[in-house]
């Protein structure tokens, strides 16, 4: 029996980061639109003050606060109506001592005024004068300019999920595009003699092949760009002539099955073979996903990845390790995990850092964590789970009600 | 003052389900590449079994588990090696007692056999027989046909959210569509004289429209597709005329602005001339959020909403209503709030149903929610806050860490 030199999660990470260096890559300027659920890919300051003038924030009476003194339910302050302000457009009149003017909502300041009453709070006598009846401090009922952010001010920073809330204030700002990373391209090579695609009709002792089309799915989620999908047979020469075309198109290339140290697993030769300087990782202290190989090529400035053949251990690998690896170069924040209490005692794999899943179950005060089961090679486990938990190598497992932090599938 | 009835968010639910009734729709049938991140429409039941035959989930012999018997590390039983099964085909041969048979990970069981030893635990004397050093129980190192899911067992449940691995589970069953419902198509229209499109340049008194971006992006995240938005002054007679033409191309029409009761709000009026019933919701008892209305066109079965005008009001009610209505018509679960602890007083607002954005800080144990303040108007209160929190309207507030929900932008 061959025996390896598995590395630690963290080690495979920090091999990663080594080949890809710390950046993102160089950022493209994409439409807010097709910016959604992508990463900012720079600091992008306001090009100017946010309001860029003092608006109002109710309907009311721009006032000067200081005539307002005193004024309550029962005593008003009267003020003459100077006028009123018009929605977009500028306030041409001026509030002096006395005096008072109707702005609605989101309408410019006249000058002069510092503060804004609510029309619930004044009585229209309709002999030009109104009556106050709120005793206001200046700035109320208003917002400065640059109060909602200011000329020059990070109005996004890098690293910032583009949600619809950062889509709408670059739209406020004026800025219709916005710095983001474009995809890495990557290749899913799915490899074994008993895959043929979900299509076709499985003759003995094949199978359909689930990781071109899982993986694909998860590789887009995270951010990469899927070029090429093969399946290719174990066939040594086969394997390398549709790597090296892979290796042209794509800044990542996934194998998934013959990373094992079997006679027909042929990832290991492949990758040695086309790639300077090589493998990095033999495999890790992970379960499951222990036979997973990462190699990288200078001169091509390719990862390889040479992943697990069942799916549940692909997606595992592929998800702790490519997924973080784009969050990490886009300096991207983890989605938040879940804290919640596992349900039962659970044995870890000390040695190896144990990837089980789980299912969520809602409660009073918080979760619960179900351990999800199954056997390697079956689907529908990470069907049943919401998402998984990592049981330390040095931990001989959990203890029933123990608190555990459950990363989201 | 007028007063008036609001409603609350429930209240608000209940009538949109009212008119919308409880069923998503009709399903179309989408390939599994554009089926992400939707929603089943229906249970799937697996066409076949999974797997359809019996696979070894190791490397290893194919033995008689009884021959194994007593087995151990210093005691190999040896057994005829019978040959081997290649993958991707049938096994030729047959497992009797005293034999076994070489199969890799995924390949078929030759009959005859009910368990597979790791070739680890094995030694090849080279002479034709195999020292087996492990005692099986039947059916260790193989999955069963049907063990992952059997023919007509539900692979997929309706309502269930299609990730990368119910995408990969379909495809193992040769399921290259599934059913999922077509998005409800949306119009947006930003209602206001002071609103200009994100590429112009604001002129005294004007603004950029940030809701048709905003909403838009919440939108297309939540199931719906919008298909028009545009930005109409305060003029009944132009907002007639564009809510009527929306109404012919959208299940949903929604207004921002303009739904409150000034002078210039005329979304009640042109809601009350164009839609019958009518206007079913006059407001609601939420905060930020009251000037909302719900209206109801059964002739062209068409919603429509008036938001506030105010990005965070307007997107905490179309959170709140409409992406709660996309989810709840297609039996979607909410996405998992996170428990936290909250990091100050907060006073809620008796008698309205308080939404306030926090932003989350990890720590040891589980989350801090610290709240985002702004006055109504800023973006930057959404973008600085994860999530938010809702405080029941009978409660007067939230003393410094008491637990709450906090629901996910």
């Amino acid at each position: 029996m061959k025996l390896l030199q598995v590395d630690t999660i963290e080690e495979a990470r920090a091999k990663l980061l080594s080949c890809l260096g710390a950046s993102g890559g160089a950022a493209e300027q994409a439409p807010l639109s097709q910016a959604l659920g992508r990463i900012a890919a720079a600091d992008v300051p306001a090009p100017g003050d946010l309001p860029a003038f003092r608006r109002s924030t109710v309907d009311g009476y721009a006032v000067v606060a200081a005539d307002t003194s005193g004024a309550g339910e029962t005593l008003p302050v009267f003020l003459r109506l100077a006028g009123s302000v018009a929605m977009g457009e500028g306030a041409s009149l001026r509030v002096h001592r006395g005096e008072c003017a109707y702005v609605p909502t989101g309408a410019m300041i006249p000058p002069g005024a510092d503060a804004v009453v609510m029309v619930e709070y004044c009585e229209n006598t309709g002999t030009g004068t109104i009556g106050v009846c709120e005793s206001l401090a200046p700035g109320s009922g208003l917002v400065e300019p640059g109060e909602d952010c200011r000329a020059g001010q990070g109005l996004l920073s890098r690293g910032c999920l583009i949600r619809p809330q950062e889509a709408g204030a670059l739209a406020a700002a004026g800025l219709t595009k916005v710095p983001v990373y474009p995809p890495r391209t990557l290749s899913l090579l799915s490899t074994g003699d008993e895959l043929i695609p979900p299509e076709g009709e499985p003759g003995p002792g094949q199978i359909r092949d689930i990781n071109s089309t899982a993986l694909a799915a998860l590789a887009e989620k995270n951010g990469y760009r899927v070029v090429l999908r093969r399946i290719i047979p174990d066939e040594e020469a086969l394997l390398m002539e549709a790597v090296r075309g892979a290796v042209k198109v794509s800044d990542v290339v996934v194998l998934s099955g013959g990373s094992s140290q079997g006679d027909r697993d042929w990832t290991g030769a492949v990758f040695s073979r086309l790639a300077r300087p090589g493998i990095l990782c033999h495999g890790l202290a992970l379960k499951p996903g222990k036979p997973t190989l990462i190699a990288w090529d200078e001169a091509t400035q390719t990862l390889l990845m040479g992943l697990p053949g069942h799916p549940v251990s692909a997606m595992m690998v592929f998800t702790l390790l490519l997924s973080w690896l784009s969050r990490t170069l886009a300096q991207a924040p983890e989605p938040f995990p879940i804290p919640a209490r596992i349900s039962s005692n659970l044995p870890g794999s000390p040695g190896k850092t144990l990837c089980q899943p789980v299912h969520l179950r809602r409660e009073a005060g918080g979760y619960l964590a179900d351990p999800v089961f199954g056997k390697s090679g079956m689907i529908t486990t990470l069907i049943r789970a919401d998402g998984f938990i990592l049981i330390d190598k040095n931990r001989e497992g959990l203890k029933k009600e123990e608190e555990v932090w459950v990363h989201l599938f």
